[in-house]
C-alpha cells in the first residue's frame, strides 16, 4: 500500500478515537473527510480497500471501521521503540511507548526528569535483541546521525525515525521517516514572506 | 516555487553550512546532491534557478551558493516566532528562536527549565502585534487546537506550525506545516512489518 495511504489512514482513525471518545457510533463519509481533512472522494476511495462496508444514508460504524484500518496498520501489534540521544526533549506523552532510552553521555545532567533510566550507547547490541526492538528514534546531533544510524542498522533495526538535520545513507530494506522542525519553520517562513 | 523545491533548498543549505564549517571552498554538484539525498539531475535543476554559476570540473563555490540560497529563502529577515503549549517539550535547540510562551495554565508546575518566561493566552493580542509575530508554534491538545488556530490567526499570526493530531480548518492565505510523531512512528511501523 502506498506510504500516502497509510498516512491517511493513520489519520482517519484519529478521527474514528476522537469520534467514539464523544460517543459517536456512526459517520458520514462527508463528515469523516471534513475531520482528516481530505476530500470525500479520496476518503471513499482508501476505504473501499476495506470492501464496501459503509451503509448508504446511514454512514460507516465508526467501531467496525476503527477495528479495520487498526488490523490493517498492525497497531494491535504494538512495536517496541527505543529513543537514541536524550537530550532534554520530552517524548513521554506522543501516544507511543519508549522502552528504552539511550545516550553518549547517559549520566550529563538534565533539566527534565526523564522516565526511563538513560542507558550507555554500549548497551544497544543486548537491549535491541533482548527486547526485540526493530524502531528507534534518532535524535542525536547531526555529526554523529549517520554513525549512530549505522550501529542501529547493524543491530538489527529495520525502522528509523530521523530528527537529524541530514539525509541518512541505509540499505534498502531499512525505512527512514524525517523530522526536522528548523526545516518546517523555515518552510512556513519562506511562504508566509511571498 | 513549489513547497518541495523550498525544501530541499532548505537542505542543500544546511549541507553547505556544514561544508564551511568542516572548511571546504567548493562542492561538486554530485557530490552535494549525494549529502542531500537527491538526484544530481534534481540538485541541478534546482541551482539552475539562481543562474549557470557552478564552474565545469570545479563545482560549486560554497560560501557564494550559500548566500544564494539565504537570499531566496529570505532566512536573514528571520521571523519571530511563538509557542503556544508549552507542555514539557523542549524547543531551545532546533536552529531558531522563539520570542514568546504562551499556556493555558502559564503557572502549572513544570519538569524543566524553559528559557522564556510563559505568558497567559489573554496576552496573546498585543504580545503579537506588539513584536509584529507572523508565525506560531501550535503544540496544544487536539480538542483546543482549531480553537487556538483560530485566535491565532484573528490576532494576525499567517504560519502554523501544527503539533496536534488534527487538521487545522484555516483561510486559504494561511499556511499550515503539521508534524506528528505518532504518525510517523505508526508509518514506519506498518512498513517494517510488511
Amino acid at each position: 500500500m502506498p506510504r500516502k495511504t497509510i498516512y491517511r489512514l493513520s489519520i482517519y482513525l484519529r478521527c474514528l478515537v476522537r469520534l467514539r471518545e464523544n460517543g459517536i457510533g456512526t459517520v458520514s463519509s462527508e463528515a469523516l473527510a471534513k475531520a482528516a481533512g481530505v476530500k470525500s472522494t479520496q476518503l471513499r476511495k482508501d476505504l473501499a480497500l476495506f470492501g464496501n462496508f459503509g451503509t448508504r444514508g446511514l454512514g460507516y460504524d465508526v467501531a467496525e471501521l476503527s477495528a479495520k484500518i487498526s488490523g490493517e496498520l498492525g497497531t494491535s501489534r504494538l512495536q517496541p521503540v527505543i529513543l537514541v540521544g536524550v537530550g532534554h526533549r520530552g517524548f513521554e506523552k506522543e501516544g507511543f511507548e519508549i522502552v528504552g532510552a539511550f545516550d553518549l553521555e547517559p549520566n550529563r545532567r538534565r533539566d527534565k526528569k526523564v522516565a526511563l533510566p538513560i542507558l550507555g550507547i554500549e548497551q544497544l547490541p543486548k537491549f535491541i535483541a533482548e527486547h526485540g526492538v526493530r524502531m528507534a528514534i534518532l535524535s542525536v546531533p547531526a555529526a554523529v546521525a549517520q554513525e549512530m544510524a549505522n550501529k542501529l542498522i547493524a543491530y538489527g533495526v529495520m525502522g528509523i525515525l530521523n530528527f537529524a538535520p541530514i539525509v541518512l545513507e541505509v540499505p534498502e530494506e531499512v525505512m527512514v521517516n524525517s523530522v526536522n522542525l528548523a526545516i518546517e519553520l523555515e518552510n512556513l517562513s519562506y511562504f508566509i514572506q511571498s
